[in-house]
């Protein structure tokens, strides 16, 4: 029980400490480019800095760090592509909350980016953020040591991710699918898409830039693809059961709203032994890694049982 | 007089055969990743199709061509680049068409996408469309003849551009000086950011495809900074003497809106004059460049006395 609470606060020191990495570098990244007038940097600012765990940048590096780099010696090779794939993740926040699509007022306890700055910059303010994580990707000052072909190998890894057939076309998904009969197949695949593409791609970012054998890469894709559908099943289960306090966003929008989601399809105790038989696939994936992937099997769990 | 015709008629049929290269390139491109559903690849075709010159795109091609590449045989090299940009062109204005930015219902004489897919489907369609330009520049299957670190720098130049110091940023300030006095100098900063930045990035990407030298590149920039200018100077010009039926949009809706224009400020006549000194001094930085940069020599002129 000691050891368990012991290792809980480890665990937590770590996400803790690679969070604050992670909020550093996004600020430094920001501010080498203020524009002027900088009223989209305020609202990009906003959004960035609005109290995201930074799941994908965090997974990023431990995918990294699972392979023996990632780490403090390596952070300037890695958090460039690690804040790209926020500053991506931000932006479908900012697009999917606007009064044309999901229309929510709150994120995250705090206003949504068109409820302080009006529609017209929070459209724009997402745009920005799509665009900058491509100049950051491709910045020419940063990853000196990482080679042009693997840097762009990650660029296209997470382009596609973001792209047609993964987030936008899960966003489609679920904006079509709301109000209609879905089967569970439709459902996987509109979460694979919509929150699986992006946390897979920063698993395989991640690889690529640790140099990756193929049998490690397919390892930390197990991974990620069990645990991004576990992630959305855990949020489905939030937005069902969740404390409005700790969620920072209106419980029960999704069933109001007629959202196709995992407990009204299978019910909340089926839900969540779903969730938990893909977070043991996730680690099982894991089996060949040594003990450097020990955070990426915290993370899982993590993701599994989070309160917000 | 006839042999001006000649020429003009010889510049029409390079404008044509290349607008047909691009509009081949970008079906190929786009139809290499069809979503299921397939509703926002059919509103990002729909937009990608809806009559655009392919300015930007013919520019990168004209710019490598001047310097002895971008023909026939290095189709496959440049074609990726060349219609990433149209897509960011075509990203930014179903982007600024929507409700929420100029509100806008016909662009290039038919509806815009907003009017036919709704506002979620435009969002996503111009995310979609921003996102598959960065896809493109990285795919691992094409460009296999430039080498890695030239194409990181292209997609750097492009992304830099469309960002918020570039065409995001300079949509902000026409946002927000709408109904205001504004400087003729806060109007050449807005163009020079919204129409310039990538009509400039355009002109860039493709000398560095071409291996320019620094004094070739530094004619390229310089063309492409005036004619970049003078392309908005002609856009104004239009919305306040072109004629419906040809412009394919709303005349005289930048009065109405009060927006800043350089007819407003300047007067039309001064405004042109301004637009063919800006011409003149676009086709000046060329002196160095033989015969080859006649296109772009060509497309000055065109830019400046186009009638849509």
């Amino acid at each position: 029980m000691v050891k368990k609470l012991n290792e809980n606060n480890l665990f937590l020191s770590y996400l803790l400490e690679k969070k604050v990495v992670v909020d550093q570098a996004l600020t430094r990244y920001l501010e080498d480019n203020i524009p002027d007038p900088p009223l989209i940097f305020e609202a990009v600012r906003y959004s960035l800095f609005a109290g995201g765990k930074r799941i994908r940048p965090i997974l990023c590096i431990a995918a990294s760090e699972a392979l023996g780099r990632g780490g403090a010696d390596d952070y300037e090779d890695i958090l460039p592509v690690a804040c790209a794939l926020e500053m991506i993740h931000t932006y479908s926040l900012i697009h999917d909350d606007l009064p044309a699509m999901d229309n929510d007022d709150y994120r995250r306890g705090i206003p949504t980016s068109h409820k302080v700055f009006g529609e017209d910059i929070a459209i724009l303010a997402g745009d920005a953020l799509l665009t900058q994580a491509f100049c950051l990707m491709s910045r020419a000052d940063l990853m000196t040591r990482i080679d042009p072909a693997t840097r762009l190998k990650a660029i296209s890894i997470i382009a596609e991710a973001a792209g047609m057939t993964g987030l936008i076309g899960g966003q489609v998904m679920d904006l079509k699918a709301e109000g209609k009969q879905a089967e569970l197949d439709t459902l996987y695949q509109m979460h694979n898409r919509k929150t699986g593409a992006l946390i897979l791609a920063s698993l395989q970012a991640g690889g690529l830039l640790a140099g990756a054998d193929p049998m490690a890469m397919e390892a930390l894709m197990t991974y990620g693809q069990n645990i991004g559908l576990s992630f959305q099943i855990a949020d489905d289960l939030l937005n069902v059961e969740g404390d409005m306090a700790v969620l920072g966003k209106n419980t029960g929008s999704d069933a109001s709203r007629g959202k196709v989601t995992f407990p009204a399809l299978l019910g909340c105790d089926e839900s969540r032994k779903l969730a938990r038989r893909l977070k043991d696939e996730a680690v099982a994936a894991l089996s060949n890694l040594d003990h450097r992937a020990e955070p990426l099997r915290k993370l899982a769990e993590f993701i599994v049982n989070r309160r917000s």
